[in-house]
């Protein structure tokens, strides 16, 4: 079903490319689809890459310039003249032209633009590049079919045709009034069986969801996909019709937020991947150890307090990794249940005191289990009647507070505007590992005193 | 840009429902989406949202059934008779229409069906039924436009007309030859600028990418979100054309992926959410917390072997806490970065010794700098020479090990079929709280007995 990138296939690859053997290469690319072809130049040297590259047709090239991933497309475009990168961008769309044309020096940019013979596309792209591309606009592209208000179907049919060469794919006919305010919405089906004569008054439907071009990517998401929309107009605040945002994007929108939350959780900071530099992976792992590790220090000089007490009681270090394990999981596993809440859309039954009230509930009987278990194991493993006490009431307690800030870090930070996801990874576990030990040596304390 | 459901709202809708106040409510209603009417029903209770409901169009109400949370779905469909529950499902796709009679007791769903006026629909229900809804089969519509490679434009724009009552919106018309075999597809756009006459043979793209109907829904959604499909045929083993799937259930298979591997890193097995009964909830974490709970066991018993020693230097007890939350936290890292790489499509270059060998110079870096840093710290802090050097040791081994097994674990489970995602959760902290301890106090034994 899909085309699996062997190395062999690129070794293949490349003694064609060594000997020059146009023939084999072409038959190759052409049975490939331009997602299959972007990844196979990552995986050649620059001089090979370049050769495979120059020897597609400037549609396919095209194509796959926008398919390759950005980070390495910075790279690989520099093999390129500008005169070749305009003729490439001449058969982009324009939301894909400008995502190349920004990742360039403003001046090349800006002689790429100049060059372009397509001087529509030229103010199209011009249009965009302002936009930041974590937003509606910057998602957006320019090229759409629109029809006047006062039109009939045939002089839509007409526009279509001045368009086709422009609009890959027909998925809406947007009907805008002169003043090219978005008024709705016609299907190609309903132009495709009506009359010539008919008015797009007629036949369009008003019930259009557009987005806001300053509007974040994660909304234009969440609208795309609750309201199951494969494309979506683009308006400006005036409500004029400025671009259309295609459901593709989107996908990469939704599995990139996805990545980074996970990501987040897992404690790693931006978006590193494994090609990346040991360096970079370092830098976006080191800062979560470090807060781990300060946490750890903060323990040991907690701990340190009561050093004469494992003298005279050992087994209290005995269950310190249950109780901060304990802690750990149980924080963890409440504040991603909050985070994905915030990050669905919810209605208005979120959060209200039932819920915590709920919560709670869980926690306690989850705290009980717990200790209940550890209890019995204790028991039956012959540990000391007091020390089998103090840990099963800490770790009922660690439960129930491990869960109280499980639930409220990640809604403290949204509040304050950060991403929530932070609050599911190493950022609880440590926190909760000082807690754990403080329920701990406090409960030991006053149970041993007694 | 989106309706937010308040409170107030559902107050102010439940008075209209109690005084019948039908125009208030039609209003209403008109004046959302059937997306936004969905949640609606569910902050209503039984009586006011049959209320609500049977006061919306058949055709609304057809969408609002798609509309509605499958879990609160099957509570309320109870409250509609057999009779009219057909009479909706004469309204839907036929994707959607056998997902609602897959969740009735199979003869209430025969009765539906035998209730079926537009009797196609009811034969393309009854093929999908058997499907598995994890599957491509279990995802596809019917519901097409196809058009025999023999035809001309004028008959493919009959068949459109034919269908149009059918198919919501035409994303492709699919070519096919006289034995139903998919050939390649043909836009609406090409058809709309062609002559009547014009061959479809003449206009078609034989490239076309298809998929199985066995194919399970994860593969699907990669692959179309790959392509940047937002429509993908489905054909049998020999090719024949069943059906269609399209990109807005694909987005849901994603953030479902998405939200299913982040419970599991959290440590919450299957997909409960806070509208869960109390049990349900407890029951989809306590697994995890319970397997938290032995490994404490097992560290505590661990530990308890050097009762004598803890006696002797009470320092080795601090900084236990850090030992294993580092063990932890590289863990997750380490495999969160393979689960991730796992769930991406990855080229030949994953998994190779290159990569193993880059996984572990950067655990070298991230080990010196943590076990640098707590040198540093607890020289400052003045902590007893001997205790310091063994916790920076340990920790540079930890944070190699814990990177390895982090490594490892997912790529395992991977191979054995099991969700690699299960690895970057409390399973892998609870391993490496066990490997810290070992390394912990090895590496004290031997530097102690020096």
């Amino acid at each position: 079903m899909q085309f699996e990138l062997t190395q062999d296939y690129i070794n293949q690859l490349k003694v064609a490319v060594a000997e020059r053997d146009d023939y084999f290469i072409q038959g190759r690319m052409e049975e490939l689809h331009v997602q299959d072809i972007a990844p196979i130049l990552i995986e050649l040297d620059d001089e090979e890459s370049y050769y495979l590259f120059k020897g597609l047709d400037f549609e396919t090239g095209a194509q796959v310039l926008r398919e390759i991933d950005p980070d390495y497309r910075k790279h690989f475009v520099k093999q390129l003249s500008i005169d070749e990168l305009a003729d490439y961008i001449e058969y982009q769309e324009s939301d894909d032209a400008a995502d190349i044309i920004n990742e360039q020096p403003v001046k090349t940019g800006e002689e790429i633009i100049a060059l372009l013979e397509d001087r529509e596309k030229a103010g199209f792209i011009r249009d965009l590049l302002h936009y930041d591309e974590d937003c509606a606009g910057g998602l957006m592209a320019k090229e759409l079919i629109k029809a006047n208000i006062n039109w009939n179907v045939k002089q839509c049919i007409e526009e279509i045709r001045r368009q086709s060469r422009n609009v890959e794919q027909i998925y809406s006919i947007y009907v805008i009034d002169n003043s090219n305010k978005l008024l709705g919405r016609v299907s190609v089906k309903r132009i495709l069986l009506a009359e010539d004569e008919t008015l797009i008054a007629d036949i369009y439907e008003s019930e259009i969801i557009s987005v806001e071009s300053y509007r974040d990517a994660q909304e234009v998401a969440e609208v795309m996909r609750k309201y199951d929309l494969e494309v979506i107009p683009v308006v400006n605040v005036q409500g004029k019709l400025l671009g259309r945002i295609t459901i593709d994007d989107i996908v990469d929108v939704i599995t990139e937020k996805a990545e980074e939350d996970i990501q987040m959780m897992a404690g790693i900071s931006g978006s590193t991947d494994e090609d990346d530099s040991i360096w970079a992976q370092s830098k976006s792992r080191l800062p979560w150890l470090i807060i781990g590790m300060l946490g750890g220090i903060l323990g040991a000089r907690f701990i340190g307090l009561f050093e004469n007490f494992i003298t005279l009681v050992p087994t209290m270090a005995f269950f310190i990794p249950l109780i901060t394990a304990t802690g750990g999981n149980v924080g963890i596993q409440s504040s991603s249940v909050i985070v994905q809440d915030l990050a669905r859309d919810s209605g208005p039954s979120s959060f209200t005191m039932g819920r915590f009230f709920k919560g709670f509930i869980v926690a306690v009987v989850n705290g009980v289990a717990i200790a209940g278990i550890v209890l019995l194991f204790n028991t039956v493993l012959g540990e000391e009647m007091k020390q089998t006490i103090v840990v099963s009431v800490a770790l009922f307690s660690v439960v129930i507070l491990a869960s109280f800030t499980g639930t409220m870090t990640p809604l403290i930070l949204e509040k304050v505007g950060v991403n929530p996801a932070l609050a599911a990874g190493p950022f609880i576990t440590t926190a909760n590992d000082l807690l754990g030990l403080a329920i701990y040596f406090t409960v030991a304390h006053y149970l041993y005193l007694i």
